[in-house]
């Protein structure tokens, strides 16, 4: 018997709670599933009734009578015979007996009771069902039995629960918080991207110009960190033929995640070519390493590229820019010796570090995957030497670096120990962000080689990185992070004049040129509306720094600055102090005053 | 009867004349067609021997003995019938009764006579063979009849002529400085790009860290100039499906010059979609221009984008990085009433002029290409007035700003009159470097329109331009401009550390990371060789600044400059000075000294 954690025990008894009360309304539901999850927990149903949100209040309602009836969550251990009487006794037997058979032979069969339900359950739950002090059904979904749109679509019902109504209630808000900042709608009141599934297809972005603008200073943000970190940049195209793909190992088995190839018979040679567009920038890189011979005075070699990969998401996962079809990556690949592999994971790890300040991600997790000895040669590339050095040395570096971090055995790659990073934004949701992994396998399947001092060949190893991840993803979780509120290096636009009729519309309009010259992303609101429409407007777009132009600044060539992220900026200026004032604020990447933390404040 | 222009004239002459000779001395040979071109001349003979370098130089001697002669070329004008008896008494059946079958009933059929020799040819040549004061032969190709594969295999001979010796040696010299140059000779020397046709495919490149640097900058240079010059940037996908190119037109038109599609049946819905990688920018811009309404105060709308496009070009045509199947293109579009359209035409113009200046290019040609009013609605789009006062606008910008032009009458665009844009490099090598059109029809196509200050509907005009061409193509000119010697902004690596030996490493290794800490592009020597053998390695690589440190420079913490393309930067400075200079070089993007022209020389 696994033990599940406190947190997920609560929750996996809360589904109990919920099958319990659904049975009570409708006794003719057959029951799938109800796991906890990372936010909560659901159950399927099987119902021709469809559920709706006033059912949900109802069956909330029930759950907490159940809560107060104080029912005793009881394990029982059985044999396979007697789990299939109680499952047909119980009128189950829809889903549950197919359940059933999924437990392979020879492993323990248990139920859970509470009250006069039962329910076929590894387990484990909390004791009694008082223990819950806070659960909260949240909505209704479509989930296909097993996944597979083949089968029949159930109902599932999530919901969430906490130790304590303060947590559920801080959970709620943050939910709440989180639909405000969706980063569809933000991304439409400031006109950032758009999708044409008609015309482009679906999961294609078009940045539109503010949205571009964010794309192009994350990346010079990267091109300067990766300049500094001592990292050569390529350009690799986005296809390649099939072959390329065959040595990366990348088909067959990933080709459902590939778009279809692009099939022709070369119009020299007649040859029959299937051209694949690239799912990752490694093949690519792996020939730029092989294309001119390497020594270890050349090593390591890191080979940084924003590359465009191309994946063929199911289109029922594509979700704004969180998951896209079309995806830039963040892709770095780092070739090095055994000896210089610890001072450049180390490296990797403060670049993570540096960009979660810059960008004040004050809670984040990494999931340290490893390999598990007894499947080597398996699930597992079979260099037990390998395997415990490099995890050691990841290990090591990541206690010394003070990194928050978990171990977790047995997920690792096929060819070495990987690294999933986890952020939490601003208002505590939580994102992937990227992936980290060490790879001893490809670089030999590619005969990457590098010369000894020695004069003997041997093999690189290889880190695969992407601290920013891609842009569509980390764009989107940025959004939402900042609620559109980027520091000002960021903003797409980043000054709007305000003049407060016509007559200032010169002196705004010099005033632009004089910002622009010096690169700064201003525009005048060239509208005839009152000066709160503009703020309104310009608060919808979220442009951080408003320059109100009123006779009196016109007059005596001032500005009077309303800033949304910088209260210190407030108030009149001569036009160099401002432009003063915006030059420091661009240069040192300043994030907004709500996100300035004790160290960061100057 | 068409007048050729002098040289036109002259090395058509010579093509007859070295038809003349090649009869002489290889009776057997059958002719097909002889034309000038824009280097030279050429005639493509049918001959089972197969010519040699040796045959060349024999040709060539007899040339000379009937330009000695001073034959007198003869037109004679005839019917259909007198032309099939005179190919007939000449011998030369096989392939010129076919060309005279492709003149037009009612066109004038004519000959030329020199000496025994007569060619069916509609002229013109010059009065005697003794005109011809410089000619030279210079290779042999093969070239199928028609320029059709299922045809058979000519053997095309190559010459050149010039009004005079000089002109011909200073063209002999060039194409020898030119060999030397060749993009991919240099590209090699200094690792800057790579193909790999077996495993991704010919004609795509893959940028080496070196080559990268290059793309980069030119980027930087185009978004600063582009920002500057108040354009936005926008990314977009690299495919779409089928009916955006049918909206475009593309499709099936340019469908051959296109990757084949991507046939898939959408997972939702079961749609059958065609996707295709994108051959331009244009319908994606057009798209997001469309994305947001649009009013008279938003234009003129100006989007950029350094965007991949990819052509299908015959893998015959491919060279290097001068034709290929995958390119980046320095676009944009802008969208502007027709009153704004002149200064927009003028910018564009005026940016040209500025990029001219910053790569040392000296001299350029505009072919402005018109459309023939009689073929409106036909050839021409059926927009008189917009042909006209376009035309005229674009006319009056190129002679207001002293641009160098020729009008090309009756080949504009269907949509709309297009400049060519011609540069020769430092060699005086001729590059076809862009086109830039104006577009009356796609926006009406695409539906595109702004809301007038009389809030009505109005279809913008749209200029397609693209300064900087491709990378791949621009890049290409700039390694065989500069030979590799790019000025100090551009090169990739700017500044190499020769130490005289291994005692002198430290202080090289503490030089590098100060000159790194302000993003210079510095390497160490890392070699145990002479100093002489690490100067050649640099000068092969084309580094442009070498610093030796001997045991002086590291005991008095200075540096000793060695520079190719800067004078004044050669002998003993300080850090600091050595990194002043080298800021100040940086950021004014000057020309290597070899370039400077009195009015840039600072």
């Amino acid at each position: 018997m696994k033990q599940m954690n406190p947190l997920e025990e609560l929750r996996h008894s809360c589904s109990h709670v919920l099958a319990t009360a659904v049975l009570r309304l409708f006794p003719e539901a057959q029951l799938d599933i109800g796991p906890p999850t990372d936010q909560g927990f659901y159950y399927d149903f099987d119902l021709d009734h469809r559920f709706t949100q006033e059912d949900l209040e109802r069956i909330e309602a029930e759950m907490k009578k159940i809560i107060e009836e104080n029912q005793r969550f009881e394990r029982l251990e059985v044999s396979r015979e007697e789990a299939s009487k109680i499952i047909s006794d119980f009128g189950q037997t829809r889903y549950k007996l197919g359940r059933l058979a999924d437990i392979p032979q020879g492993e323990t069969i248990s139920f859970y009771r509470n009250g006069d339900f039962i329910d076929l359950c590894a387990g484990t739950h909390v004791s009694y069902t008082k223990k819950i002090k806070a659960v909260k059904l949240l909505s209704i979904a479509g989930a296909y039995h097993r996944g597979d749109e083949a089968n029949k679509q159930l109902q599932r019902i999530y919901g969430t629960a906490f130790p304590s109504k303060q947590e559920l209630e801080d959970h709620l808000r943050m939910l709440e918080e989180a639909k405000k900042r969706d980063h569809r709608k933000v991304g439409r009141e400031m006109n950032l991207f758009a999708f044409d599934p008609e015309q482009v297809g679906p999961g294609l972005a078009l940045w539109l110009p503010k949205g571009t603008v964010l794309v192009e200073e994350l990346e010079k943000l990267a091109k300067e960190t990766e300049f500094d970190a001592g990292y050569d940049r390529v350009r690799t195209p986005n296809l390649a033929k099939e072959n390329l793909y065959h040595t990366s190992g990348h088909l067959p088995y990933y080709e459902d995640s590939m778009y279809p190839p692009m099939e022709l018979v070369e119009d020299e040679g007649g040859q029959k070519v299937k051209y694949y567009l690239k799912a990752m920038n490694c093949p690519h890189h792996h020939l730029i390493y092989a294309a001119t011979p390497k020594s270890y005075r050349d090593l390591p070699v890191r080979l940084a590229e924003y590359g465009t990969c191309h994946r063929y998401e199911k289109s029922g996962e594509l979700m704004g820019l969180m998951r896209v079809r079309s995806l830039q990556m963040n892709d770095a690949h780092i070739y090095c010796t055994e000896e210089q592999f610890g001072d450049e994971f180390r490296a990797v790890n403060d670049m993570y570090l540096k960009y979660f300040e810059l960008f004040g991600i004050k809670k984040y997790l990494m999931r340290f995957s490893t390999h598990d000895p007894s499947r080597l040669g398996k699930k597992f590339v079979d260099e037990p030497v390998l395997w415990k050095e490099t995890e050691d040395m990841v290990r090591r570096v990541l206690i010394e670096s003070g990194i928050d971090f978990v171990e977790v055995p047995n997920e690792a790659a096929f060819y070495g120990p990987k690294i999933d990073v986890q952020v939490w934004s601003a208002i505590g949701r939580e994102f992937t962000l990227a992936t980290n992994q060490v790879d001893f396998a490809v670089p030999a399947r590619f005969g990457l080689t590098y010369t000894t001092s020695e004069n003997k060949e041997a093999t690189p190893l290889c880190i695969h990185r992407a601290p920013l991840g891609t842009h569509e993803r980390f764009i989107g979780f940025l959004i939402e992070h900042f609620n559109g509120n980027f520091p000002t290096w960021l903003a797409p636009e980043q000054v709007r004049i305000l003049p407060l009729n016509d007559s200032m519309r010169d002196y705004a309009e010099q005033l632009r040129k004089a910002l622009h010259a010096i690169r700064i992303r201003v525009s005048v609101d060239g509208h005839s509306d009152k000066l709160g429409a503009k703020i309104r407007r310009a608060e919808v777009e979220r442009v951080p720094h408003m320059i109100v132009i009123g006779e009196k600044e016109a007059a005596n060539g001032k500005v009077s600055v309303r800033s949304r992220i910088r209260k210190s900026f407030e108030g009149e200026h001569t036009v160099d102090e401002f432009i003063a004032l915006m030059m420091d604020e661009i240069s040192s990447r300043r994030l907004p005053d709500s996100f300035q933390t004790e160290g960061s404040k100057t």
